[in-house]
């Protein structure tokens, strides 16, 4: 790769053609771009199942998951230049034009499908996430935008409303009459929402409720739609009525008047430009007596009757406070849904260029190699392929949990809980995921990786944020590892140290997605370590679900071990104890991420029935398992659950799964579905190949005319 | 950290003063930012060493290093506003800003320094770049604008060209009167310069060189000063004389007339908006037929005469392609020490905001923990801030071993084979680390981080090239393994593969930073991994230099074994041998590098005299040594160099010196001495504290009062 010797000369153009590809939108959109991948090489290891071919057609259906049909409009909707961004605008023509594309949406019918139906929606909550994730294509800050009106500010009057909330307010928030702020983050509040310094204090004489921030930590902060758009807000406060706090509730805010001017006692600030994201116009609020009726508390869950008498249905406060957040759960499914689109479509502009490109003739004296037969290029990118492979069929399979909750369908306190755990599981993995993957594909197209015209670093500079907001990522996991540390105490309740170690319970193979919570190991750990494995048992579907569940529930039992006693110390103590675990805890919640994944990909693995698309997508799924596996190789060494020779067979197996999988990178991407409109990348237009074949063919026009020069090395 | 049940009451305002820091700029430049942090727990494990106190002042100047004094000016100068960056500019008026700071470093002298006496430079090639990486500080785009002009444009004048051409080109040059491009890269070809496309082909008849771009993909691309304004470029091109091929050569050309319009034969595109440092106007130029008369060849290693014979002080062609290329090391140096520079004002920015900043309260009823005192919080920054400090001490070095071979001082081949391998390991390290510590710190510091007045967002999007431009950084580490290879092939040239596992050669301990090629080890690596060794060893300094020394070998050492026949194999299967290593010599590289900064760091440590500064940095060092063998883990462990239960020490240690140092992190970035005028950044100015102070302040407020409301929880 790096003979940098001097090089001239004899330039063949061999077999410069690729033949012309099958459409890459599998799924019946728009005619997928030009012919243009480089002609693939045969693996090294030519074993018979290297002739596998994938149905793009088929695998792209599969891919669109559940909601393909509306995922297919919304995509034809992002494929529109209007929707799009257009790069190097000032963050106020771009916030404008963001605005001016909410519009749109709405003349076009295209957000209101998780609204009443009652009031001209259509009660459908998975389709209209799975629509809504697709704006991301067309720009972030639109997908964004548009999730700050109708998925935060219209969600929160549809979940913790009432009847009245409804008729009233909903009207205009679904028309985009009333643009509005969702104010529930403050300068001094992010993760911590149960802190927040707003209050709302009932005025039993005037029937109204008083909202003031008290101090500087207490200006809500980040809002989109606060800095210039917005003339409502629907406000987070604490709740106080007859000298008592009932912790955080809703009330719907006027903020400003016709004319953009800021109500009575409301004022605030730009939050400037972003690291991304500037098509919204974030802000901040700060209130100081303003008074709004009391029919303006969104009471779902906590009522103030007018002598000031709190009421609500759910009696703790502590599951009060969770129920109302967790109705704002969707936020973190299209997060996921986004990211992982985002992630898709990197890999498809690199892994096209990576497929025309050419650089070092390591292997011939006239053709140069194209970048992705490199094996570090393979490790690169593949893997990271795999991984979106994994999120695309988790996120199908959260999306139609989410929709059963908020259907009503299968919507018990179990189910929620289980919602949200797996929300707070994947969405840390996959916007993470999304930014380092971005991060790979901009590096590995170089120079013209960092050009706008490519695509890729606007769409990082925009994702960036997808990993804090809507739950910081580390929070986030958190909460999975305390999920996961209470089911692991209610089986183990009086069990000793022991006990835990041992347990023994049913398989995993039965349990269902929804139960999301501790998974559990079909062997003992101790057997499960001195077990001698083969080489090739690490293809083994249930080798590799073995290795990731006992990681999980191995670590959990670890955890949970040290923390036996940390109830019974005073409360500094105990979370000093804790504390101490922290970084390990969230590791182990990372660790039931992963397996959640898997799982979902070896379940849609199962659904695949063309049989060269289910042997290449198990080449996938098994990069995907034995990826991480090689990712925790120490754990699984420093635990006995690995001899040193099957570690060292896991990355040796990886290197032939890439090898495997090299040929059928192009058809793995094409099957994302992505158009030209879509990707909008000038380096993944084709363009590559053109340069590759006009340079090949000028040297060999010169090498037939004789007229080559002659290198130097060669005179001497 | 996750407790979010419902919580109000009761905060108390006990210690919400800070001690007074002391001035945090310890070299004696502008007063330190405001005493800003909040009081520093105890560590748990209270021991002696525990009590160590950090003198910032002399750890300052020893971070400083060796051209302390030019720094300082330089940081000076950094300070001023109109050296800084505009947010929010648009592409055009950046450019014109930076181009504008460009002429007011020529004015205050400050970029002479590295160009020859006689024309007014001083001859001082570290103090140089000691002085110019600071302009990072400033704007990374104003660093790279002035690198493209000075460090790229006039050295390859200096280094390649001879007297003519620096007494004809090099005062303009100076003075920026002529702004010029460094034509060096391709559509077609960046890191595989040798095999550009652009053609200088010698005409006897006019004597004159004609330049060619045959075919797109050898337009020359990426270039600074190319969009709009360079009026010259030195342009690398295949010289061509009587038929031959002389490999690339530099010439000097014109490029556009005193009005901005292209010359004859020349065009170009303006590659518009990119992922960032937009303060440059990066471009596309493409050339025919255009002619330069012959003494525009740099002709220092390669002359043509008049009849057009080609001569070479150098007879290998690629021995004289290397050494020209070797001649513009020295932006690989300034990247090193640029990315080193951000990695600190990021941790500086994050450190102290954590320092502040409170969100949620595990261990107390009033009180919420400062970010800092998280576990988490410790593992994702404290890290990284060990690797920045060892980045720092071997930068340090790195630029003195380029000061002693470009002053001629120490200049063999050996001297300049050493300094481009040391280059070609540290760059890669420092820049990505520069940006995984700037997401890092972004994410740290939440939505904070992600607006532009806290600059992080910025810093990132600036240097996201630095990973792959001068050299992108997996080809750079390739060209150390093959360095590694070869030395050690030297060493064995007819040794077996066994012989190659048993080698036992020098003790490292007295080998000087200069020998930068392959490492040896004190014991015989089957000794290695079957000693016992105590839990405490691994403090030892000789155990970790053992530990990283060893793996560089071992992996290299394998790597051989599996390569030693692919010489004899033809040319492809070669290739296809070597290309099936290629991930792991490129990790063994790492290992080399990494090995690098380790024994940077420790002979800055055997410099440190005060007692309490030298113990805090030996935690420091340790924290890097130990978190590269975690890094690593399942290395030692397959091979055999740890027992599991010294490996799981090794994390457990890890924990124990991020308590330790915890309460030393304000001082440890403090000693950077970076001002509140070079970080920027309003959550770092002590705004934060200010916002906690007044919120505790306004809760006890009322509780002395009698007016907290009571929470709903408490009347149960």
């Amino acid at each position: 790769m790096v003979d940098t010797a001097p090089r001239t000369t004899s330039k063949t153009t061999k077999s410069a053609g690729a033949p012309p590809r099958r459409p890459a939108s599998a799924a019946g959109s728009k005619p997928a771009r030009p012919a243009t991948s480089a002609p693939v090489p045969t693996p090294a290891n030519g074993d018979a199942a290297s002739h596998a071919k994938i149905d793009v057609a088929s695998l792209g259906r599969q891919l669109l998951g559940t909601w393909a049909d509306l995922r297919l409009v919304a995509r034809e909707r992002a494929a529109q230049p209007d929707m799009q961004r257009i790069d190097g605008q000032s963050m106020a023509e771009h916030r404008e034009r963001v605005l001016g594309q909410l519009k749109a949406l709405v003349e076009q019918g295209a957000v209101h499908r998780a609204f009443p139906k009652e009031l001209g929606g259509q009660d459908d909550h998975g389709g209209n996430i799975a629509s809504f994730e697709e704006l991301v294509i067309a720009d972030p800050s639109l997908q964004i935008k548009a999730g700050v009106q109708w998925g935060l500010f219209g969600s929160a009057v549809v979940h913790l409303g009432t009847e009245y909330h409804h008729q009233t307010f909903l009207p205009d928030i679904m028309s985009l009459k009333v643009p509005g702020a969702f104010a529930m983050t403050e300068t001094g509040h992010g993760s911590d929402v149960a802190a927040i310094g707003t209050t709302a204090t009932y005025d039993e004489a005037k029937q109204q409720f008083v909202i003031n921030t008290p101090f500087r930590g207490a200006w809500k902060d980040y809002l989109g739609n606060a800095a210039l758009h917005g003339t409502a807000a629907v406000v987070f406060a604490q709740l106080i009525t007859k000298g008592v706090n009932h912790g955080v509730h809703a009330f719907y805010v006027p903020i400003r008047n016709t004319k953009g001017g800021f109500l009575k006692g409301i004022g605030g600030e730009d939050d400037g430009l972003k690291g991304g994201l500037n098509g919204i116009d974030n802000g901040r609020l700060h209130f100081t007596n303003v008074r709004v009726p009391r029919e303006n508390l969104l009471n779902r869950y906590g009522s103030v009757a007018e002598d000031g008498t709190y009421s609500s249905p759910i009696a703790s406060p502590g599951r009060r406070f969770f129920t109302m957040l967790g109705t704002l759960v969707q936020g973190r499914v299209s997060l996921d849904g986004a990211a992982t689109s985002a992630a898709a479509m990197a890999l498809t502009i690199a892994i096209t260029y990576g497929n025309q490109r050419r650089q070092f003739n390591a292997a011939s004296d006239t053709d140069e190699e194209v970048l992705l037969d490199y094996q570090r290029h393979q490790r690169r990118l593949l893997p990271k392929l795999a991984t979106t492979y994994a999120q695309v069929f988790a996120h199908d399979e959260f999306l139609l949990k989410f929709d059963a909750v908020f259907s009503g369908r299968e919507d018990t306190d179990d189910d929620r809980q289980d919602l949200e755990t797996i929300a707070a599981a994947l969405k840390p993995l996959s916007t993470w995921h999304a930014l380092e993957t971005l991060q790979e594909a901009r590096e590995a197209t170089g120079g013209a990786g960092f050009l706008a015209e490519n695509r890729i670093v606007g769409l990082r500079q925009d994702l960036d944020i997808y990993v804090t907001f809507e739950g910081d990522n580390n929070v986030l996991l958190q909460l999975v590892a305390k999920r996961l540390l209470t089911d692991f105490s209610k089986q183990f309740a009086n069990a000793d140290a022991g006990a835990m170690a041992r347990y023994v319970v049913q398989s995993t193979a039965e349990r269902a997605y929804h139960g999301s919570g501790l998974r559990r190991l079909a062997q003992t750990i101790a057997d499960f370590g001195s077990t001698a494995r083969s080489v090739t048992e690490l293809r083994d579907e249930e080798t590799q679900r073995e290795l990731l569940t006992d990681r999980v529930e191995a670590m959990i039992a670890e955890i949970a071990g040290h923390l036996r006693d940390a109830r019974k110390l005073p409360k500094a103590d105990a979370a000093a104890a804790f504390n101490r675990h922290q970084n390990q805890l969230i590791e182990a919640a990372r660790a039931h991420g992963e397996l959640l994944q898997w799982e979902a990909f070896t379940r849609a693995l199962a659904k695949t029935t063309d049989p060269g698309t289910k042997q290449v997508l198990t080449w996938v799924r098994d990069l995907f398992g034995l990826g991480l596996v090689e990712k925790h190789l120490a754990w699984y060494l420093m635990n006995g659950r690995l001899s040193p020779q099957r570690a060292q067979a896991v990355t040796a197996y990886i290197d032939r799964l890439l090898e495997r999988l090299r040929p059928h990178a192009q058809d793995l991407v094409d099957a994302f579905g992505y158009t030209p409109e879509h990707l909008r990348a000038k380096i993944a237009s084709g363009a590559e190949l053109e340069r590759q074949d006009e340079a090949r063919a000028h040297y060999a026009a010169q090498r037939a005319a004789g007229t080559l020069p002659v290198p130097e090395k060669s005179k001497k």
